[in-house]
Parts: C-alpha cells; sequence; structure tokens
C-alpha cells in the first residue's frame, strides 16, 4: 500500500532538512480545501507526506498519504476533499526521514481523549522524548507511532485537568524542546510556540476566518492577510468566539532559528517583521563586503543561493549570471549506467551552463555547507564548463553542531566544517578560495550590531554549540538522533 | 493509499457473514510464509483485509493490507515475505464490515508494552467492549483503532502483572464475550480461548513448530499434523520448551458455535472430531426425514449448499443435479445499465442450468436464510429457466435472533425470521413449499439425541435466542451492534 | 502501465486453454454496458485481458485493459462504460498467452479503412497466418500486434471491394483455418464462422436488439433469448433492417470442437441444442459402462469434472462425494518457502477432504489429462489423506495431438498420451487403476452411433489426429506454435 | 491503464507548446540508459509521454508510457531500463496534447518492415499529413495512431527502395513540413533534417559512441562532446562505420525556429553556435534600448523570463530583483473552494513576493503573450502586493499568426496579438505601459542587422504570417488543427 521510497525527492545531502510545516484555519466553510491549498505553499518544508483533520461540526474527517499534497488533495484526487469537509482544520507536512516513509508517522495526529476528539501537527523536536515515552510506557500507554508528537497526545490525554486547554497546558509544562504546535478540538484551533519560539508559527485571517501557519507565504496563496506572528510561548486559541491569547509560560526573550532566514523559510515569506529574500541578499552583501574576490561574474547554486548572490553582486558591482541551471523535473533518480560516472548524481539537477562560464573566473554562492559532497562535484563541473577560477563564498557561517530542535542535520562527525578548518574544505572542494559569512556579519545581516554573546537574539546552535534548550535525552545517552526523525517500530 | 471498497467481494446478504480467521506459528524458519499460505486456506472467513506480525529474534516486522492474501503476501508482491522473516509469526484474516476499509483497524494490532512488544489476533466479539473502552479512555487511554481487540491490548499494557502471561490472563478475566485469540511475544506465541469455547481454534504441529489456527485446512495446506482443538478457557504456550497448557478459567462445559458447521468452517475442515462436510450431509439426510417432497431434482444454491443437498438426495433417492451455477469470477459488482433488471445482482453469481430445470420440479437446497432476498430472486430465476415447481428446504433452523459474539448478522427487525412465520416466508419468496431443519434435527445430525434445554452442546443463540454469555452492551443500550463490526473514528 | 503478469490466474497446465471471448450486439441503447456482462458470464474462455469497442451514431469507441472484465468494466471503473456507449458494440476476453500480456494484442482490434472504421474480435487461428503475413509485409503492411486477427484486417483494408461485407467476404476467401468473428462497422454488427463451424457462435434477441456471443450463457445473463447457431461457413449481418443471412462459403457438414463439450463450455451452455452439463453427465455414465471399477465413492477433481462424476455415480450406483474441495480465492501464485514442498502448488488450489477419503476405496474422475503433472499431485494428496486405494477415470480419450484451431495445447512432445500408453500413464501417476473414455463412447455420449471415421460429426483431432483444415504453416514449417498463441514483436 | 489526465502539468495558457524531444546513441553498451538520462535532460520539450526503442543485436526492445522520463526509466522502475538493454537506441518525449493522453501515439514508433523493423521519433509536423493519410488509407493502409509520423513510416514500408535509407529519402520526398527525425534500424541510427532545417538537430559524440539530440543540454547530462548541428535537409547515418553524412535535398538556406532562442530550449542549451541564455539576455537588453522606463525594479516572471530581465537590468542599470516566486511542487491542479477566487490558478504557481514589491514602480519582463489570462492575474497579483506602478516588456514580437511546424499555438483568433493593438493589449492586462520587442530588435539580438524581409534568417512566421513552407492541408481546408496535435480515433 506505500509507494516506493525513492519516488520523494532525495533530500540534497548537502542541506540540512526542514522538519514540517504546520497549518491550522478555523470558521471557513472550506476549510479542508483552504488547509490543502496552505499546506501546498509550504511544502518545501516537508515532501514525505501530508494530512488534514477537519471537524465537520458532527465529526472528525481525515485523509492523510505519502506523497505531495496536490497528490493528495489535488484536483485528480476525486472526492478527497469531501473527506475532510468541515468549518475548522488543521494540517501537516512531514519532512522525508531515513527509513522507510509509514503512514502511522503521518500527522496530524488524532486520538479519542476522555474530553472529545484531539487532533495535533506538530513542527520541532522534543530534547526529553525518550524519558517521557519512556515513563509512559512504563505506566501503560501504548504508542502507535514513533514521533514525540504522540508523547504530547498521550500526556494531554493522562492529565487530569478539567479542560482541553488545561490539559494541553499540563502537557506542555512536562515537555522540553523546540515546538510550534497546531491542535483542533471539536469547538476551536488551537496554536503554541514553544517558550523561546525556536520555530516559527503566524497567525492571518482569512474573510471571517482565521488561520495559523508556519509561513506567510500560505496566506498568499489563499489570499488571507497576515496579522502578526506568536510570541515565544504563546498559545492562541481560535474559536466562535475570536482570538484568545495565553500566556502559559513565564516571559523570556525568544530564540527564533536563525537557519530559518538562511534555508528553510520561502524567499517570499515574512519573518519577523521581514521578507526572507532580503536577508538573503544582506547575508550576501555582507560576504561581499568580509570577503571580497576578484571575479568576473557571480554565479548562484540554484535555487536557494539566488537571493545572496544577487546581494553579493549589488554590492560588488561584479556581473550577477545564471550560470548553473536547476532541473525541476528531478524526481526519482536514475540508476547509473557505470560506476565510473561519479558526477551523475548532480548533473540530474544541475547544469553548467557552458556559454556563460567558460574562460571565466567565477565565484559560486551558496547558502550552507553541510557534508560538502555535492559542492565537490559542482565546483568540478564549472571548471569542466571551462572555468578559469572556481571562487566559492557560503551564506552562512561553518555548520559545526548538529540541530536538536527539529532539523534534519547529520551527527556531527559527519558535518564537514566539525572536522576541518575553512582552509581545509576549500581544498576539499577544490576551489580556489572559499569563505563563510561570519557570526557577527550573519547577525548584522538581520539588522543586530552584531552577536550578544550573552543574550542572542537567535537559536544558532548549529554555528556556535550555544543550545539554548537542555538536551536532556542527549545528555543521558539514550538518544542519537531526535526521536522525530525515527521511524517504524521494531 | 486504499483500494476502492467495491474491489472486494461484496458479502451475500443471505448470509451471517465471519469475523475473521487466525494464525500462529513458533518454532519454523519460514514462520512468515507458513503464516501467509494458513491464511490463504481461511481466506473463506475473512477476505477484506489480512496481516502478519513476525518475531526474528531481534525485532517484531510487518505486514498488513486491504484485500486477499495472495494479493498481498503472494508472489507477486515480491520482498514483502521478507518484511514478515522470523522464526515466529501470527497473522489475522478480517471480515469485510460495513463503512470504510481501514488500515489501522487490520490485524494483528501491536503494541509496544513495558516488558516488551506484543501482537494479537482476534475472532469473536467482546459484550462489554463499550463498557471497558469508556473506562479506559477515562483514564487516559488513546484508542488507534476502533476494534475491540484494541481493548484487550490495552488491558495488558495496564496490568499490573509481573509477566506478559499473567497480564494477558488478568486482562481476559476483565472482557466479556466470545473470543480466540493468538497473541506473539518475544518469546512465545500464545493461543487462547473464551471459557465457553465458542470460536474455534486448533492446535498442529508442522516439523518442529507448532501451529495454531481456525480451522484445520490450514495445516493441510501446510502439510502440518492436526494434534487437538483447544479446550473451552484453556491457553497454550508455544515457545522453545513446546506447549505448555493453562487452564487460566474455572472449568464449565463449553458452547461451540453451531454455525460454523452449518455455512463458516471450510467443508474440508475438522471440527471437534467430526468433518463439516459430513455433518452438513447429516444435516440434508435429516431434512429429507423433516421435510419429505415430491419433487424430479434436488438442486443446491452453490457453494454452501451442496452437501446437504447430496445428504437429502442420498437419504431420499431423488436425483441429485447442479442445476445452478456459479460464477467464481465475481469480484467488482457491475452497474446496472437499466433499473428494469432487478434481476442482475444474483445472475453475476448464479445461473440457472436450463436444460437441466426446464420442465422439472425443483428442491432447492440451502445452508440458511438471513434476509431472504437472495433467495428470492434465485426462485423467480429457476422459474424464468421452465421449473414446474419450486421447493426449498434449509439446512438450518430459522435465523430468528442476532449473534453478539462475532458473527456479522443483521439486527433483529432485519430477520426474515423473526418478523415471519415459515408459511409467510415461504410466500414471500415465491416456492411451493417451504422447510427449515427443526433444533432437534439439527442436534440430531451432529449426533445429539436432541437439544437438551437445560444444557445445551452448542451456541445456538441465533435460532433459540438463548445467549450464552451476558450482553452487557445491548443491556446497557450502549451498543447496537457489535463493536468489532464497527469501523473508523469521529 | 502494466499490471504484472503473475496477477493473473496461471492457466492449470492439465488442461488445454482457450482462445478467447466473442461477443457482440445491435440496437440496443446501452450497447456498451450489455457487452460487458456478456464478456463477464464468459470470462471462463478467457481471463488474461477485456475489450469492446462501440459504436455510437457519430464515432467508434473503445476501452481495453489487461485483466478480468469486472475489473475493467465493473461498478469501480468509473466511467468506463461512458467510454463504450452507443447502440452497437462488440467485445473480446483473451485467454493467457505465455510471455509478457500486452495492450496491443488486446481485441477488439480497430483500424480505419477507406469505407470507414472497423472493430473485430476474432476466437480460433489461422492455419496460414504466417504466409499471409509474409506477402503483406513485402507489400509495405505494418503490423502493430502480432495476432494472426490483424492479418484478417489488413485483408480486408486492401480489399478492392465495393462494401465492407464484400471485402470482409474477399479478405476470408483467403485465410484458412478456424474463426469465430465478430465485426463492428458503422452500421452494422456481422458474425460469421469458418466454413467448418469449428468454434461456436449463437444469435439471440434482447429486446428489439440482436446479441452474437460464443455462448448461451451470455444470453442468459442478460436475460436474452436464444435464437439458433449459425451455421457453419455461415454470415449473419445484423442493422437496422434485421437480420441478414449470407453463405459465402460452399456448403459442407460441419466440424465443431468436441472439447467446447469436454471443458471449454460452460456447464449451463446449451450448445447445438445439448445442455453442455447433461452432455458431461452422458461422458460419465459412458466412462461407467466401458470401465467399471469397485471403489467405495466417486469423487471430481472439481470444478470440471463435477458433472462426469455425477454421471458416473447414477449410472454405476456407487457413491458421489466431494472428497477434494476447491479454494476459489486463488489468484496470484505464492512462494513456495522451501522446495522440499513439491506439493504446495496443488494445495493452493485443491484441498482432500480427509474425513470424506480417510479409509475408502476412491474413484477420481476428471476431464482430460494433458501433462499429467497436477493429476499425479492430487493422487499423492489423495492418498495422503488416507484412501485405500486410488483409480482415476477420464471424461476423454488420450490428448494424443496438439491443436491448431485456437486451443492452447503443448506441443505434441509434451503431451503426455503422445508419449505413453494408458497403463503407462496410470502407472507414472501412481493410481490402481487408469482408464480413458474411448472415442467410440465420447461419441456415444453425444448422440452418435459411434465415431463415423469418413465424416465424423466434430473436429476431434486433438484425440485423433486427423486435423480437417489443411496445416499450411505447419507444414512449412514456419510456425512451430499457433500464431495467435505469441506476443510481442522482436 | 492511463493515468488520469490531471496528473501532468497543464501547459502554461500563456505560453506556445513545443511538440517533443528526440534522441538517439549509436555504439554504447549502455544506449537505453543513455537515451533514458538524454531524455530527462530535455524533459522541458514535452512531459505527456515518454519512450524508447533499443536494438541489442538480436531484437528490438521497447518501453513507452505516460508521464515524465524519472517516473518511466528511473531508479524506482526497477527492470525497465533491461527491458530497454542495446547498443543501440532512439527516445523521444511528448509535450501534452488536447484530449485523452493514448499509449498508441506515444513514440518512437515501431514497425516490422519488408527489410526489418524499424523504429521513429519525430518532432515537428507534416503539412500535407491529411492529403498523404487519406491517399494511404485508400490504398488499404491501416493506421493505429493519429500521429503525422506514422505516415512517414508507412511511406517508407511501400516503398520500392532497396535499402532502408532509399526508402526512407523516398519518403521524405513526399512529405511536407517542418521535421528533425531520429530513426533506429538494426544496423544504425538516422538522423534528418527538413529542407530549412525547422526544428533543431545536433551531433555528439559519448566515449566511442555517436548521439543526436534535439539539444546540447543532452549532451552536457551525459558528459558527450558536442560536435556540430546537422544542417539543413542533411541526413546522417551512425553506424559501425562512423558518421556518413549524405544530402537528400537541394541546398536552401535554412530557417531555424526563433521560438526555440525564445522559451523552447534550455538557456544552457547551445543552438547555431550561441548559448540560448545569452541570446535571451540580449533581446532583453534590446528591450532596455527600445523601451525604457522610469522604474524601482526590474522583475522576472519566472522561469523563463529570468534571462531577459537580467539583460535588461544589465543594460539599463535598473535593480533586478526575484519579485515574483515561483512553487516549483506544482503538477496536479487544485479544486477552488469557491468560485469566488478567479487568483488561485496563478498563486498555485506563483507568488508575489511582498516585501520586495510594495510600494515599488514595477518593470515585468516575460518572454511572450500569447492568450494574455496569465498576464492579468499577474498584473492584478503584483498590484495587490503593493506596486505603485506595473509595466511590462515582452521579449518577443506580438504573436500574431498560428505555427503549423510542430509547435501548439492557438488558432488564430485566439491570438491576442491577432486581435488588439499593443495598447489594446496593455489595457487588457492592466499595465502602466506595454512593449514588445521589435521584430528587427529580436534580430539584432540574434546578431543580425536586422530582419531581411527577402531572404530572412528564421523561421518567424508566428510574427509575420511568413510561411516558408507551403501549407497544404490548411490551404485544402482539410485540417483546422495540426494533425500532430489530434488525438484519439474515431
Amino acid at each position: 500500500m506505500t509507494r516506493p521510497r525513492d519516488s520523494f525527492p532525495t533530500p540534497d545531502d548537502d542541506h540540512p532538512g526542514e522538519e514540517c510545516a504546520i497549518f491550522g484555519i478555523f470558521g471557513s466553510p472550506d476549510a479542508g480545501a483552504n488547509t490543502a491549498l496552505g499546506l501546498h505553499a509550504l511544502q518545501h518544508r516537508g515532501q514525505e507526506a501530508t494530512g488534514i483533520v477537519s471537524w465537520d461540526g458532527r465529526q472528525f474527517r481525515s485523509h492523510r498519504g505519502l506523497g505531495h499534497v496536490a497528490d493528495n488533495f489535488g484536483a485528480g484526487a476525486s472526492g478527497v476533499l469531501d473527506q475532510v469537509a468541515g468549518h475548522a482544520a488543521i494540517g501537516h507536512n512531514r519532512y522525508s526521514t531515513t527509513g522507510g516513509g509509514n503512514l502511522r508517522n503521518v500527522q496530524p495526529l488524532f486520538a479519542e481523549t476522555e474530553l472529545g476528539g484531539l487532533a495535533l501537527s506538530h513542527n520541532g523536536n522534543l530534547t526529553n522524548a525518550q524519558d517521557l515515552r519512556r515513563s509512559l510506557v512504563r505506566r501503560g500507554c501504548l504508542f502507535q507511532s514513533t514521533t514525540d508528537t504522540e508523547i504530547i497526545i498521550h500526556l494531554i490525554a493522562r492529565s487530569p485537568g478539567r479542560s482541553q486547554v488545561d490539559r494541553i497546558i499540563d502537557a506542555l509544562h512536562q515537555v522540553e524542546g523546540a515546538y510550534s504546535l497546531v491542535l483542533l478540538t471539536s469547538d476551536s484551533v488551537i496554536g503554541v510556540r514553544d517558550p523561546l519560539g525556536v520555530r516559527p508559527l503566524v497567525l492571518g485571517r482569512l474573510g471571517d476566518a482565521l488561520v495559523l501557519a508556519s509561513e506567510t507565504c500560505a496566506f498568499d496563496i489563499l489570499g488571507a492577510r497576515f496579522i502578526r506572528e506568536l510570541k515565544p510561548g504563546e498559545m492562541v486559541i481560535l474559536s466562535d468566539d475570536g482570538v484568545e491569547s495565553l500566556s502559559p509560560f513565564p516571559s523570556r526573550p525568544g530564540r527564533f532559528c536563525i537557519f530559518e532566514y538562511i534555508y528553510f523559510s520561502r524567499p517570499d515569506s515574512i519573518v519577523e517583521g521581514r521578507g526572507v529574500y532580503e536577508a538573503r541578499k544582506a547575508i550576501g552583501a555582507e560576504l561581499a563586503r568580509e570577503s571580497p574576490v576578484d571575479v568576473d561574474i557571480v554565479v548562484p547554486i540554484p535555487d536557494s543561493g539566488v537571493p545572496a548572490a544577487i546581494g553579493y553582486s549589488e554590492r560588488s558591482g561584479i556581473r550577477f549570471e545564471l550560470g548553473i541551471v536547476r532541473n525541476h523535473y528531478v524526481g526519482r533518480t536514475f540508476i547509473q549506467p557505470s560506476d565510473q560516472d561519479r558526477h551523475l548524481g548532480v548533473r540530474l539537477k544541475h547544469s553548467a551552463n557552458r556559454a556563460v562560464i567558460a574562460g571565466k573566473r567565477v565565484l559560486l554562492l551558496d547558502d550552507s555547507i553541510v557534508r560538502g559532497t555535492t559542492s565537490t562535484r559542482i565546483v568540478e563541473m564549472v571548471r569542466a564548463a571551462g572555468a578559469r577560477e572556481v571562487h566559492m563564498r557560503i551564506a552562512s557561517p561553518p555548520t559545526t553542531h548538529s540541530c536538536f530542535y527539529g532539523v534534519d542535520t547529520p551527527e556531527r562527525d559527519k558535518l564537514l566544517a566539525a572536522r576541518f578548518s575553512v582552509e581545509e574544505i576549500g581544498r576539499e572542494i577544490g576551489v580556489d578560495s572559499l569563505a563563510f559569512v561570519s557570526i557577527d556579519g550573519l547577525y548584522r545581516a538581520m539588522g543586530e550590531a552584531g552577536r550578544d554573546a550573552r543574550s542572542p537574539r537567535f537559536c544558532d546552535a548549529c554555528f556556535t554549540g550555544d543550545y539554548p534548550i537542555r538536551l536532556r535525552d542527549q545528555e543521558e545517552g539514550v538518544a542519537p538522533k531526535q526521536l522525530s526523525l525515527l521511524s517504524e517500530f521494531g
């Protein structure tokens, strides 16, 4: 019953992977269809699986499936929108994890509790998940999935609280980690951000309906109006009474994930009042200032390197050229006819624009380097296309630490920058020069004076190792990986 | 991800429907493949869905799917047998329920408990399921399926018992109803029958391995040897130590489901030391004795009426003829080109053998009448083929009561015999004469002197209304239907 | 785009295989739907693929697919009946051939000719196909399929005749072999039988519409009335003018395929005025007369051996018992867990009814023996179930010759009876005694005095080697197999 | 057996649609796999269907399917590359036509001719197709597809020529129109361009193998080396003897399709010695010179408008910004929840980057306007995102005429520029100003002094109505559409 694993795009091993997208809407006659569109606009945050749970005033309805939103809820999937009819709905896109994709792990999760049905979509990762799970199993809880999300559901179901909201708050006081949640009950859609606001969640309005989404681009596709971001630690309850805001956690300054700016968010999304595209251009400009180089053309590695390359070009005055073309038809991979051709992998996705590159000194702009394998191949391809020199600038600092807050990064010993100096990395990938933006440069591009080490404005643990939330499972050695990335029982 | 509902055979509305088949094996290098074959031989007990969970010494493995065993585990489903590799395995075939088929309800259910993984296959129905479920939900249990089977798993997980076996017994002391269970743990396969032994379960041996199955025909396909039936209320533990038998319930005389003889079991299965085919022939002979009729030929309604017709023919000396042919290619139904033709439904499955029937006085033999709709159409078809007279004999007493022990019968007011006399039924279906075997005649065919009203040897509640197990959910009015037949949340 | 080959039932290697079913209807508002039902009733004649072409007064419409009629045209295949809307239609079921099933070979074939569109369904095999094909290719004809049917279409398209009917007759004068054809033009449905009437074709009426089919059972499912069989060499034209009958070939006595009685036709079909079921019973009775044996029970090998066993039992007075049960859920095959078990293949389909057989002297009745492999396994199974003696009677003479008229028999050196005497065959399959009905006995069962060697009433070449139609391709050594059984180019 | 039509990307109705991609390779051990990769790189030229025919030295092998190359020949389609094993192969990608996609029309077409097997891939359209087809049907030819490509095959099969090459040349002398062909015989791969070289075809080398493709980007993915373009009217024969070049047509100056530069070809392909990306930048620069405008930012409509926008920005000094983001996950369409939202269609694909656009005077750059519907929506979206002014520049002249040489343009009365002046079009799509590049400007961007009306260097009929090849079918009124765009018989 499952589509083969390889029918989904393989996450590029030179980029970290986002966990997921979440979405919720209350008060629309087409809540299920609205959710499908919102999830479609958020497809970049998760391609493995998608799901919607709706409430039609009488019962909860749901559809979940492996694959893309359009494959599951598009025009070809006749009747499926009826399956999620209702005036309130929540949805989820799941990132491609290692191991066999499995429908049991596809969110939103749903449970019948003593106080009625409850559905939950989660973006993030709990850092005391193993601890909580063990304790719940000891008390007779049965887990159906391997997601940390189910832990939250069990904690809610077992809470002695008088109302669903009380129980949700009770449950959240027990969990640690990074999370943005959207929940659906029979009379409300509820949104919550963790106390540090590491993962995003925004509030909007579509006619009379209220909307929650991971990014503002989900509002744009609906024609919805952006109202505001949820505050770190804030809970909002969307119901027939409008929006109610609660603050179940003590007030603290937030630590939003800076990688949302660098790579995850769509360039047309607006985060903390700022366009993501503009932020990326600013990083590019900062790179031009910090690490200038004498070249003929600035060439982005598409698509994520484009805004930084435009920013670099504008600041430096060096010509911007689309010297690498991306093939957007890649889906399945191909079997290589012979092992001699180790460049096929990169050529399926990228192609050097020979006429632009030949004879030029080229500066390649990319957003980040994680493992470095793709970078190496691209540099070889650009040289083979006749570049005289190949330099590289990276629109983020060296990624030296793994994320434990919901981003799929390799373990530390697989991170190129955790093992090598910048100079060594440059040699490894074969460029004439290499530079990363500095951590202070990155903060400057975000409009700060630099990084305030005592109270940084962002979560930048992947660059600094400064983890703002305790890593209990890691400390206890029970979880080499984030639980939210595991799959399948047994 | 789901095959359309109509791709499975529609249960004939003139027959009750069985719940399921269960199977387990311990100690075979090919336990998963053995289970697939055993389930294939038991396909008649459930066609909607099938599943296997195995233990390979290191982890539990599983595959479940909608549709037939051969579709899910046959040669075309490449690699799927590897998915259920191991030396111990259990399996389940699910009967087609009303409502949308759903993978979450497909057994065996699996749960990680404090004492390790546990898988469970169930044939039967709990009569205090709603009561137990409500109480478990109140205590924070989350239900993933709508099956009563999951109640048993939650009770096991919450039991304070020291071992899995203790916890299983503890759980079973809380449930009421009819059940045969096969469970899989990391060191054993466990079989249990309810205290009255309403549903079947047999023990066999395949080389060094031990086998449990709903019927002996599952042993035959494997070349396994039948050892014995489990006793009512018996629990057997198959492990490296061989077979251990426990008696967790006080000893009582059993009440085996008499409908297993009449319709459910395969004619080549041996039940309580007796061939099912022979038992059916004996009922036919009893009918010939009780309700003789002067006709030219005895014609079974295939396939279930064939043995009784042979028995009737032998006893009466009236010629046995295959006057109705069954089309075995029926799967999906067809859309009728126009509504004028109300006979199409029956013609898709059955065809009158005109050359045999024309001009004859015909006695039709069927195993049971539940709603009577198919019977009416068949009689019309036989008359249209030129029969001079059409009589009918039924190899069971009138079905006047619903089953609550795991057989899918309509609610009482839809049972023809609950509303009408035999004479009225005969008029309704348009026969020249109609007779059912008497309840005493049925017992005689089973080798008894007749039905002992104080201590009947079988569960015959569907004919007598004498329910041997308390119907708590019905008494409390919480369950119009058997929980095991519901589907989907919401 | 193709379903895997193994998802279709493997033809039993102990039976010959039929080529196909054909059907046509003119003058019904639901011609496409009628055709689907007719093909469904004829499903036993071909399970690999099915197709319908209709004419809606404006255009030809078609749908073809691999698999069963119900899978392609049943209720689940929404909209597909609209695809074959119209008031005239023809259809075809294709038998499972060796090699990859391919849609290009799925009939009805369709072509646009100078005189308009033309669709054609064919049951049979041309014996000068290779010759004709080579000559057509030499003249620039392009073949899209590997069927001999396409040869007929090309001959029609190239004919200088003034009308489609003239061109069809012209084409048929060039072909040799066995064929029943149904053709669709924009104003008629045309049926033809070859000059010897080897393959069947019957004419009926459904209200105002006229119907053609391979067997009468296709009329019964529609509620249509049987009118008559087409005469050998007759062509009928169904149009707005009713039925017109032509005789394009000189009158000769027919040679209908006797194997239609023995195995292919459905038992409820009426052939040459006689019920197939009755004919099979008569062969069984003849066997009882010719080859009596002292046993306790007569057991058919289901399903095709049942009528002969009833006939044998009636004539001999020996009890008829269903000692072998057939599993109707077989579709895909299973992979054997180990090679030790060479009996699995037969057990997937058949199961010995141990309670009936144990301790008995058993007479097995089967319709034919081709390769003998299944027979051997069944005998072993019956012995393992405890039979004291196992005898076998076969309701046809020894199959000593291959068919070249559209029946899929193995090449001669694979036919058991071509290589061994009856006694040797009996030893090979391990029975205590074996007898086939004699060729004269077979003719007697058909109501003849015996076989008239100078002018036999049937084509019985597979038993006698007396081929009534010249085998040109075989004589010229160009076709080891019948062209109608080949698949795929290359 | 067919995937629903809507599972393929709907061609943007504001762009013309290309017909297809062709590819061939001779002398590689992995010819089938090479072809799959080449077709993948050419996926932008046709997404509806794809196919490969190979020759393995013994037989022709083939696989064709609806959908993308990667779906049909990628790693998930196990075994399919074995199906096209061989040392020579040709392939084809088919553009999405109106009407039901049908496998019979999927190329390469294959035929067995008197001189052996022959496969053919075609890019283009014959302008005397109806004429030829009618004449062939009159002579008894049977057409299996509705493609004009099949006409060529029939002409070859009927030719009296002594060799396949003679027969191909003979056939091509009978056809009129635009075509690039790749053919496969049992000893060669043959490439041909029509006498005017309207459609592209390039020759390359991969190790010892020789390669033909529609564009050079297919060489890059393989690591093959570009040798040269085929000359107009040239035929090359790739065989064990290397490349043989024939000139079957009298020498004339070519008329290459100028739309290949504007839209069809991939930006990294090199056409007539010039990079497509550079050519598009040059058109953008020409636009900046011809039609300057005082705005804040230059924004391309992605992806095809990007190079022209970069060229415009460079020439004008106005900032280039990605003010519109394209969603690359669009595949299936979505059903609109309500009809009120007429902007959904465009929003599924494009999103205005509000932070970039708000408050700005925006110049939108697009490659062409065909119907204008998408342009209107995009302008509205950009205004809704807060643009102060919206201007538009188009990197081609007004499209005033339909193409009959293989490009899918609407009929003339649906072409916006055929009915309205530039000023009216500007009002229709709601921009503050609109300009197209002039025809002379376009030729200047191609390195010419301007368009030489007596002997233009390109086919520019869609802009000028100057059709270089006679339109016989149109003149005779027999073909309102190009035959190569029709589908299905009837």
